[in-house]
């Protein structure tokens, strides 16, 4: 293996790292369907989005025609700390599946927050300090956003509240500990420091929390308090145009050595991570300059892609945040416990909608138990103990690495390995018991939830 | 920041890696005192030495004179996987510090183990590989090493029996779900599976277990199983060998830039990290080629260096293993609960013991608590969340750049950052609650403890 003129790991220099996002929206035909008010079913106009984000974010959401944003000096200075992530050829991959396939994964996991999350948490916060805010407020689930907004802040001073869903907050004392590390308050939600949370907890004084409530909170919190705006993690449009870092670095590290991906592998749970990761490779496709096979992987349990319907609906369950149109299971869908936490929601970014309606990319649905099983084989060759999440992409990965030897075609394969798996122990530790079980919607259960969408 | 020459993070290409181990006792004139067999108070020999630990490894022990042992390529391919890693320029930090000093830190926490350990887990397996053997047995504290040596011997294909103190195998469930993830047989000592820890058992039917039962326990089954042999991840001459391409991927990247340190810092607890980053240094400066100040940092709580004696004593509390000539503060001395557990030990390298002896290096104690201000204050700036052991080296190098903003001088401080944080969570939230506290011993328990010390 020492001979191969191709490292382990593709390093960009820091002149080589990305100077612009690349916003992917600007290159479609269809674009994707605008957010509406759910109180007038009209378009969102930048007004009525100011007070709950900031302003150049504002701009960010709603631009769908400038291809390239600078990133400001700040942002690339802070990237610089933990960025150009690897890119790494998975030679102990190949061998050890004897397959003629080439493999290759953006491992997004080496910082803190353990996953690509920081690189939008940190734009998010340099917008929110630019505009001379005090603070930002967020939600969390299972705490990678969480963690990775914390970092931020920290870097930039502001004070960040984190609604952290209450079951979470208790079985996840690690995350809410680095959260703590760096500053951030975080409260278990519900809550009584806010008006929903009171209203919620007078209704159910026993409940252990969702991720709508939380949202509820944050928003509430952030509209409230002068100097306040919400930031989120995923879904939206400025989230993915971040995260286009990831696949810009994933490019120009391919393109020194000169390889040309056949596939492009990524999960998908709000798309933060796909999106930013297919980018320049799709922009390409849209352009008709290269073809590629693009491949969204979600869980079997949550497969808002594969069996979901492409409508206008609520994007939180608590039906308060604007209406997207976008492959749905229904706000009120409730997935099976499900350990890939990241990937538990109903719906997906509006622009990844948009684009797999119009059959530029594909997607798959994988059971958790064979999720499991090609996380664990990854980590005994290659190292890196992965994240649930990004696991789900390793399985396709490796499935098609194996219909490779099948067939003797050398394909590329590039997948995105967005995390580490170091709080998800709980998780392996159910795997390893032979505890782990795999719950799939009925179609009754879906169209059960379809009817409850909203009439727009 | 962004107009400077020098890279937030230097990176060795594959190529500069290094292809050779540095043997720095080939460079002392005062050879560290031989290890002892306890029972006819001679040195030990290679034949002695045989049962317990691979050949090849035995011949690394007692090597005293051969300065470059080139590293086999099968380990040089695994070192790609996760190496080289970066030499980073503190940056941040200097400007949050205001401080005319540059700060550079050699990370070792980008790989699944989470620390420096792997770089001997790997060696170690690779030679029972080679052997023939069928696997290696070890004990394991707070789980670094144990979780090191479970991916070794799982991308080798050896059995990997851990022997994890019992009190750490119930508290530390995730650790011990890594290294069952790799494969690796876990059992909470004392145990059933050998004859030591069914006397134990016997005699003290509640206990929580030792590190030195362990020891014993894993001692006892490589012993006693045909194809097993037992491996260690500090002390040992052989792991400062392997632990030098610490040191020496530290100086090809200081060297790419043209940059001499001041002084070099590093936590020192057995001894493997800071001997393995110091080596080449320490051998510029044995040959009299260059000055370096170089410091070891232990903790206030267990302070081999700074307030042991330089004596023979047992290795293990249980005093089964080779004596060693070395600081300690008696093998009967039980430090306070500190969570940096990788710093718990009551010896020293036998190689660092006899280089502080003869003036080469200096030490320093810190406390508890100052050690956790500084690592918080590291992982808001540089976002990343270090290991406890570690931030003992974060708290002198900050203390350093401190006095350069009182003098003005620009010293360059480089300081070695063994690991992650991520399973010391608990450590963090009883900083954070105010609950953390330094217990350190008083003259009269030392005296007590040294007493005890054998006769030789």
């Amino acid at each position: 293996m020492s001979e191969n003129k191709i490292p382990y790991k593709i390093y960009l220099t820091e002149d080589e790292m990305p100077k612009a996002w690349y916003n992917l929206r600007a290159d479609m035909k269809n674009k994707p369907a605008p957010l509406l008010n759910p109180g007038t079913g009209q378009p969102l106009t930048a007004e009525e989005l100011s007070p709950i984000f900031c302003e150049e974010l504002v701009q960010q959401e709603l631009d769908e025609t400038t291809p390239f944003i600078d990133i400001p000096t700040e942002i690339r200075d802070f990237y610089k700390m933990y960025r150009p992530s690897p890119l790494v050829r998975a030679y102990c991959l190949e061998e050890k599946l004897q397959t003629p396939a080439k493999i290759y994964y953006k491992f997004e996991g080496n910082n803190t927050s353990g996953s690509h999350k920081l690189n939008s948490a940190i734009a998010q916060a340099y917008y929110a300090k630019k505009q001379g805010l005090k603070g930002v407020t967020t939600e969390t689930g299972a705490g990678q956003w969480g963690t990775a907004l914390s970092m931020a802040c920290s870097y930039f001073e502001l004070d960040c509240k984190v609604y952290m869903v209450k079951v979470s907050y208790e079985q996840k004392p690690f995350r809410r500990e680095v959260m703590r590390t760096y500053g951030a308050s975080v409260v278990p939600s519900p809550s009584e420091t806010t008006e929903v949370g009171r209203k919620i907890l007078a209704e159910h004084p026993g409940t252990t929390g969702s991720l709508g409530c939380a949202i509820s909170e944050a928003v509430e919190v952030a509209t409230k308090n002068p100097g306040y705006r919400y930031v989120l993690g995923s879904v939206l449009n400025q989230v993915l145009l971040h995260q286009s870092v990831i696949g810009l670095e994933t490019k120009a590290a391919l393109d020194k050595y000169g390889i040309k991906p056949d596939m492009i592998i990524g999960c998908a749970g709000g798309g933060s991570n796909l999106g930013g990761l297919i980018a320049p490779f799709m922009g390409e496709k849209l352009r008709g300059e290269a073809d590629y096979q693009i491949i969204a992987v979600e869980p079997a349990s949550c497969p808002s892609f594969t069996r979901g319907t492409f409508a206008y609906d609520f994007c939180d369950t608590g039906m308060i945040c604007p209406l997207a149109k976008m492959y749905t299971l229904g706000s009120g869908f409730i997935p099976s416990p499900n350990h890939a936490g990241g990937l538990r929601f109903h719906g997906m970014s509006t622009t990844l909608s948009q684009l797999y309606h119009d059959g530029f990319m594909e997607a798959r649905s994988v059971e958790q138990t064979s999720v499991f099983d090609a996380a664990e084989q990854f980590a005994r060759v290659e190292g890196i103990l992965p994240a649930p999440e990004s696991s789900h992409a390793i399985r396709v990965a490796i499935d098609e690495a194996m219909k490779c030897k099948e067939t003797g075609e050398e394909k590329t394969i590039v997948f995105g390995l967005t995390g580490t798996g170091y709080f998800d122990l709980v998780a392996y530790e159910k795997y390893h018991e032979g505890l782990m079980t795999d719950e799939i919607p009925t179609d009754e259960q879906l169209a059960a939830s379809f009817a409850k969408l909203p009439k727009i």
